[in-house]
């Protein structure tokens, strides 16, 4: 199933009022990890699978990248981006990542942000993503960490009084499809094992450079007293890999 | 401070015990995970940091190894070890793994069994393992998972009734110091994140080979019906690096 909940209306309207909609990357608690794994841009073919608002695609053009693919199976993801992109090196494509087929060594960088979760065959996206880097190419990508994704319930265990008690993990070893809520909305994710996405990657023939599971930094947590949660268990799953 | 509750009376009966401790290797539910990181061991140089009973060092001699040191700060471990060992290849020393420093490239393998959970800088041991090793040469270890070790209860969330309800998350991302119980007895480990894992390995200058979550076989799972508990959270992490 290749899922666009993003072109269901009152899931749009939702999601384009999370600040990270509104305001864009400085927005998002794991961007400035993500920023970090990034090789130097100038002059690079990029592609971004599920560029969503095509934030990631018009930060690469302010790095001075040579030109930006955007791919995204949303067409009111897309129309948006469109509307918020003046820079002529990005082309935004609308199609799922399920699809994308390029040929042999056409990009420098590849980089999907809370995409991959989505797609259920990630080991069809590593082989897909190593052909058509260039050698020595670069993959980042974000993805919901698997101790998030393990329960289809997403949430925190609550105590009777209401206060979370703690993060619960189950079905861990059983990968695949997790019927989750998101924005009250029913969405479909794919939960993966860390092993799993490591495996497929070097199976791919990718070289790990770096693992990166976010927090919050001494800043956010000053200006946002409620992310203290978020140093009870990871969100996310970050990795750059080279070609 | 360097852990040797193996040494404390009551806790080394109770080890002793243990189905891995009675029969060995193929009483540990991660052995054939571990035993399929490893390179062929013929005519190598190899070193055990943590090696107990020394049930890794025999299978390397068994595997044609030039010569194994084994290496723990448990006495009462390494008199059990030479009393079970009739290879002459192998040579076991008292001495913490904290204290282990050898000349640059002595060992082909250096492997290390559920013990570097116990060492409070793991930054360290990766500098001087990959100092130690041959360029190529491969460490292999097996730690407690952080989703096992991040609480210090280490142990399930059980409903009402008594049931197993799911594995409880907290403290993932304050590393260091937690005293658990084990074996009816207090020990204490550290507690790493997955990043710090992985990070303090590339920063020493490894590649990684493969990432492991072992999980229990479809044998297992019909010879011990307990066992199914084991696919609800992962317990143990194993990694294949190389120079």
């Amino acid at each position: 199933m290749k899922e666009n909940k993003y072109d269901d209306l009152n899931f749009f309207v939702n999601y384009s009022a999370m600040p990270r909609s509104v305001v864009g990357l400085e927005a998002a608690g794991e961007w400035p990890t993500f920023r970090a794994l990034l090789p130097n841009l100038a002059n690079k073919s990029i592609l971004d699978l599920g560029c969503g608002y095509g934030w990631h695609c018009r930060y690469a053009m302010e790095q001075k990248a040579k030109q930006v693919i955007g791919i995204d199976l949303s067409k009111k993801m897309l129309e948006k981006a469109k509307a918020l992109t003046e820079h002529s090196g990005i082309r935004y494509e609308c199609r799922a990542i399920e699809d994308v087929v390029y040929d042999e060594a056409t990009f420098d960088v590849v980089i999907s942000s809370l995409a991959l979760h989505y797609v259920q065959d990630f080991q069809q996206v590593c082989q897909r993503v190593y052909h058509c880097l260039v050698p020595g190419g670069v993959f980042v990508f974000s993805v919901e960490h698997p101790i998030f994704t393990a329960m289809a319930s997403q949430d925190w265990f609550y105590d009777e009084q209401g206060h979370r008690s703690h993060w619960p993990v189950d079905h861990y070893f059983s990968e695949g499809l997790r019927k989750t809520q998101f924005l009250q909305e029913e969405v479909v994710k794919y939960h993966r094992t860390v092993e799993s996405y490591l495996s497929n990657l070097l199976d791919a023939g990718f070289a790990i450079n770096r693992l990166c599971e976010p927090k919050p930094s001494a800043q956010a947590l000053k200006d946002y007293p409620d992310m203290v949660h978020e140093l009870r268990r990871p969100i996310f799953l970050l990795l750059s890999v080279s070609k």
